[in-house]
């Protein structure tokens, strides 16, 4: 399998759900905008007026003639090529919903930083950023945690995996989603290995399996910044 | 077939995408909440804690063992058993892609009205919301039709469907976010008709089909209202 994934460059962004998929399973796949003409490919391709499935925006990801966009749909469409869906039918639409409630989270965290108009610039949003984020913080993010910690508590296969007795894809990007709110809300996650234990203890067990490990101290990792999903802004972390 | 719908009462909401699914294919459902103790029932769903598939949020559809939530992942259970998806696994990612893209419209829609706090009142955030529904009416929404009248105008298939030459789930959730967005902004769609042509004519012909046509004159079709994702606030609203 090749597949090629059309992603923006200089941030992790939504992309880094998908490539965290690619690195656990070894996947080959190109990563289209660090390659030579990747750019303008991309923009050729949001732009074309012929493409029968045009994507409305990265990511995106090529498999020979489909082409899918929207992280939770890629994910749905890799995980059983990639071993990282149960097999069971059912299960997959678990583990689908609960992708898609890792997308709302990572649009809310999003929606800290630019809660009015996602084209501008941050700093033209700060009044209305301070205010969203202290609802985010106070409200939205212990009700995400709180969640994902009654799912691990509450899988009958034990509280190891979101999705049965396997890892799935859902793990990957519960560990992402993790190591992202910790990056934007040190203050406001500071108590998070205690107050969602089942939660850290999946962050912590998808941060060591060795292709995540080689993936994460690669240089294909890009580092956490502030153009991405998940900003560091000190005036929008509070320990509450 | 028979399912059950569990979302809450007084609002189409989000709830509305999956009960198009089902009236237009003449599906049995129930629609708990409109049951004697429904809304306990979906409470206690919510809290559960022993439920090992415990949803985050409604809509949620129950089919005998089976709970999924989130419309997206509900339409593509759905949308096979209704005779509402492709055939092909290729297109039935495609549908998936574009349903998530209305899922992003129909939350930035609901960001219009709430672009702070989505629990509190939107009386409490009208400044913010003044100018994301400025943002919204004039590059957002644009991008959003622009973007399915290409969808359908590039379907190598024609330009009545949005998945190939046959009605799809895609197509009714258009024509219901469509009609949502002319609710809630009548004078920011006044020209939506001419400047999206492909796009009206889905929203026309699927409204004029028999099954769709008769559940919105029933009593079961709510009337938009402020307590939806689409709100008509006038404030909010402008010819630009």
């Amino acid at each position: 399998m090749m597949f090629e994934l059309l992603y923006w460059d200089g941030l992790q962004g939504r992309g880094e759900f998908v490539r965290l998929a690619l690195e656990e399973a070894g996947a080959t796949y190109t990563d289209i905008v660090r390659e030579p003409h990747g750019m303008p490919a991309i923009m050729n391709l949001l732009q074309s007026e012929t493409e029968p499935h045009p994507p409305f925006a990265p990511p995106i990801l090529r498999d020979g003639d489909v082409l899918i966009s929207h992280v939770a749909n890629i994910l749905m469409y890799l995980g059983p090529k990639l071993g990282l869906a149960p097999r069971d039918e059912g299960a997959r639409f678990w583990a689908n919903g609960l992708q898609l409630t890792i997308t709302d989270l990572v649009a809310e965290a999003h929606g800290t930083h630019h809660p009015i108009a996602s084209g501008d610039y941050y700093e033209d949003q700060t009044d209305a950023a301070l205010a969203r984020s202290a609802d985010f913080r106070r409200k939205r993010l212990p009700k995400f945690l709180g969640y994902f910690e009654r799912v691990l508590t509450q899988n009958p296969d034990g509280n190891r995996h979101c999705v049965g007795n396997a890892l799935s894809y859902v793990d990957l990007s519960l560990f992402q989603v993790v190591a992202g709110l910790r990056y934007a809300f040190p203050r406001a996650t500071a108590s998070l290995p205690e107050r969602s234990p089942a939660v850290w203890a999946v962050h912590e067990a998808v941060r060591a399996r060795p292709n995540i490990a080689r993936y994460l101290a690669s240089d294909r990792r890009l580092a956490f910044n502030e153009t991405g999903v998940f900003r560091h802004y000190p005036e929008l972390d509070r320990a509450d």
